[in-house]
């Protein structure tokens, strides 16, 4: 559809908590990431994010990254610009500084390139107010921590053609995240909005001596935080409501819109007092731990929650399962033995990076993720012999029947693993597998299963239809060829 | 501390989605539930909430669920309550409806009985008022769907006695949930009156034409919903604000204040135009599906994420791991074979619900699953021998060499699920062990399992304590003496 051609080199122009975590999401998502901010201490920061987003954002999905691209630090804008496709401006919220950044980049930015302000406050036309080059500056608004979540609110004005707006959805796409475009601008957009909502309010409560910071956070945490987590505010009303529908949940709610159930009509002022008992109740909550830590936890938190949504293929996991899906092709994963260049060889059946929600209290990679793993890379044989969602819903599927596994040696959250998958016999209802599981040329541990085909209505085994027989005799065959794998047909406690 | 005695019976008064939803806690944690509600359809609507339940709560945690109580309906409140000593009120949000059921039950409630109310708006200061039992009356305000929400705010007055606030609490907690005693009480207690302010600001982006109900929902589920779910709101701050401290995000962000970041001065008209816009955006984003279908698509989101969460032992999976820890008991789990009464017999290594998240594609549990059970078995098994959490930490642990699975039949998420665990041979650092995976006394899967202990420092075999070999060496004495498993030592492909 677009016709322009587009580098994979972003430019980061400032580089805090924010702009690192664009610069990471970028970089691990295959782009050269060239940095601009003036801060000495830039470096350090950017490395710091960094090291939390490579501890967790490859391990978000079932499939590896593309190869990481190079980070590099510039020392003027104009450097730092030099062949980009992306600028994404992350200065401190002054709107004289961020249109000083702008007269700069005006000068020295590719006319192709898009340039997004991570700005939580500004409406895009105040950033675009007397730049010669408006028409290249859009909002796109992401959230703490970049590396993890998926929402960038990208906002446009009548200045963006709709070329600009293509080509920033797709490269805001193209690193996993969701571009949520705005139909108009509005001061903070849409999600801070709310935040801003219930921030104000809880101020009130705690200066009110309702309820302390770390109350307010159960009462969150514990309850509608869960519930909007995976479906928002309209759909967990709609639920609630029934099948009446969704006006007769607001016939019922609506009156409460003028009961006293907020004192959002009022702003708490902002004393030292309040600034004290808030900073003095947090520490009493958490102040026991590092916020390096805090940031750990939060993360394996995120990404145990989404991949949880993954697993029911929904809300941000539903996101990240279509990103994977885009990178399949570059992680050498197909979905048909057709497409495979030598059948002679164990076929590659999983690409992927050790997720943290994987490893257990010794460190490692848990037991039952072994099979986990294994069991995907079974999964995807049977789509790659025809044994696929369809045939499935039509009635027909394979069931493990015995599996053994050896562990051979130890691996960790953040690295990538790899499984190769033998046909060691297909023919009627039985196939027979031999995975193996590496990091690099490590051999980590070796699979063997037996499945059987079955009628999905009866629950018994019966022969699969004659084209997937047909796909597994032809494997079967050309795996004969291999020599046997060391520990076929081992039994526990045998001499090896 | 206390001196009352309880009954486990609760009486439901007034048994909508939230009644139900009471009912359903109580029911399935044990208690004996008597319900109330003129309603004709009563009956109905609470068996469907009961349904979502059953398929939904058992698995929640890991440890089994005691037996289930009695579910009656009854024509009066003074029929209900008989025998009760938790009365939960979840009649419509009318004052003086609500208050004319407080006068009936203050004439047939047991003096030492809680009566709990459901109420989202008013003060309990409002439903005591002018009652004979005020000090009987808390609000206990739960969150849809209540039987798998922890929150439970509890709100309460000077009417009430320390005791009957910490029976409130005991109960409440007793049943899974988290009881949030607020300091004061106030209209809409605290949660809803977030709650409320997104609600208006949310109003307003739909009326004013920035955002449709979806993309509201998709700028929080994809954003600060995810990162609410886990840390809430002020330890999200106090993450974001770094090693500067809480103060100093305040300080950076206390001006924003004063701007226009949110419309909540004002309240939006609630006029049939916008009631037909929302319901409308409500339509297209989600009628696709019904409310049973989305009901259960919820439920599955909200147990995955909140299993997550438990697995880092955090927020709303940290509460479940600790009503898991007291429900082992009564689910015949110990944790030392010190506490076995015949040390002869197979040790009871699991005792669980198999969890909605344990499923896949086959409408089965997952391969992998078995091993994750068969592995916290194993835990199990190492805990009772003295191979804990404080030994581990000291730098020894097993780890699992081999492993061999047999699936004899299916299981399915909701139902019941127990492992007996034998040890084969315990000596030196070897450890074999065999478990059995039985649904009642239909024998589920067999793994046979090699571990080796290791030196956590060298990642080394290295020999355990002599407490723990002892232990061991002791339990594979006592168990030599059953005849050997069918299936052991077998090999894939083998004859039977």
């Amino acid at each position: 559809m677009r016709e322009r051609t587009m580098t994979k080199t972003a430019a980061i122009i400032g580089g805090g908590v924010i702009g690192g975590g664009w610069a990471a999401r970028f970089l691990l998502n295959g782009w050269d990431v060239r940095v601009f901010d003036p801060d000495p201490e830039a470096e350090r920061k950017i490395s710091e994010v960094l090291d939390n987003a490579r501890r967790s954002l490859p391990g978000l999905g079932n499939v590896a990254l593309p190869a990481g691209g190079g980070l590099s630090f510039h020392a003027t804008i104009e450097e730092a610009v030099a062949g980009a496709s992306w600028v994404q401006e992350s200065v401190p919220e002054r709107l004289e500084l961020k249109q000083r950044v702008y007269g700069e980049l005006a000068q020295h930015v590719a006319a192709e390139a898009v340039i997004g302000s991570s700005t939580s406050g500004f409406k895009p036309s105040e950033l675009q107010e007397g730049c010669s080059n408006a028409g290249q500056i859009v909002v796109a608004h992401p959230f703490n921590p970049v590396y993890l979540m998926p929402l960038a609110e990208l906002v446009t004005t009548g200045e963006n053609s709709a070329a600009t707006i293509a080509q920033a959805k797709e490269v805001i796409s193209a690193i996993g995240m969701y571009p949520l475009h705005l139909k108009k601008e509005i001061d903070a957009h849409v999600a801070d909005r709310f935040l801003e909502a219930v921030w104000r309010e809880a101020l009130w409560l705690v200066k009110d001596g309702i309820a302390t910071t770390e109350e307010i956070d159960n009462a969150i945490r514990y309850g509608f935080g869960i519930r909007w987590a995976q479906m928002g505010l309209f759909d967990t009303y709609r639920v609630a409501g029934g099948e009446a529908g969704m006006k007769h949940f607001m016939a019922q709610f609506g009156p409460c819109l003028t009961s006293p159930w907020t004192k959002l009509m009022d702003v708490p002022e902002f004393t030292d007092e309040l600034v004290d008992l808030i900073a003095g109740q947090s520490d009493a909550q958490s102040g026991h731990m590092s916020i390096r830590e805090m940031e750990r936890i939060r993360d394996d938190n995120l990404v145990g929650m989404m991949r949880a949504l993954g697993a029911n293929d929904w809300g941000a996991g539903a996101l990240q399962n279509s990103h994977d899906k885009s990178l399949e092709a570059s992680a050498g994963l197909v979905d048909s033995i057709d497409e495979i260049a030598d059948l002679s060889q164990p076929v590659l059946t999983q690409s992927r990076i050790v997720p943290l929600d994987w490893t257990d209290y010794n460190g490692h990679m848990t037991e039952s993720r072994y099979l986990d793993a294994f069991a995907q890379s079974t999964d995807r044989l049977m789509i790659m012999i025809g044994c696929d969602a369809e045939y499935i819903a039509n009635g027909g599927s394979y069931f493990t029947a015995e599996t053994h596994i050896r562990h051979i040696d130890e691996c960790h959250a953040g690295h990538p693993i790899q499984v190769k998958t033998r046909v060691i016999m297909g023919a009627g209802k039985k196939m027979h597998l031999w995975h193996e599981m590496y990091e690099g040329e490590r051999l980590l541990a070796t699979g063997e299963h037996m499945l059987l085909h079955v009628d999905l209505a009866t629950r018994r085994s019966a022969p699969p239809a004659p084209h997937i027989e047909a796909n597994l005799v032809k494997l079967a065959e050309a795996h004969a060829t291999l020599t046997a794998p060391d520990g076929l047909g081992r039994a526990i406690g045998a001499p090896r």
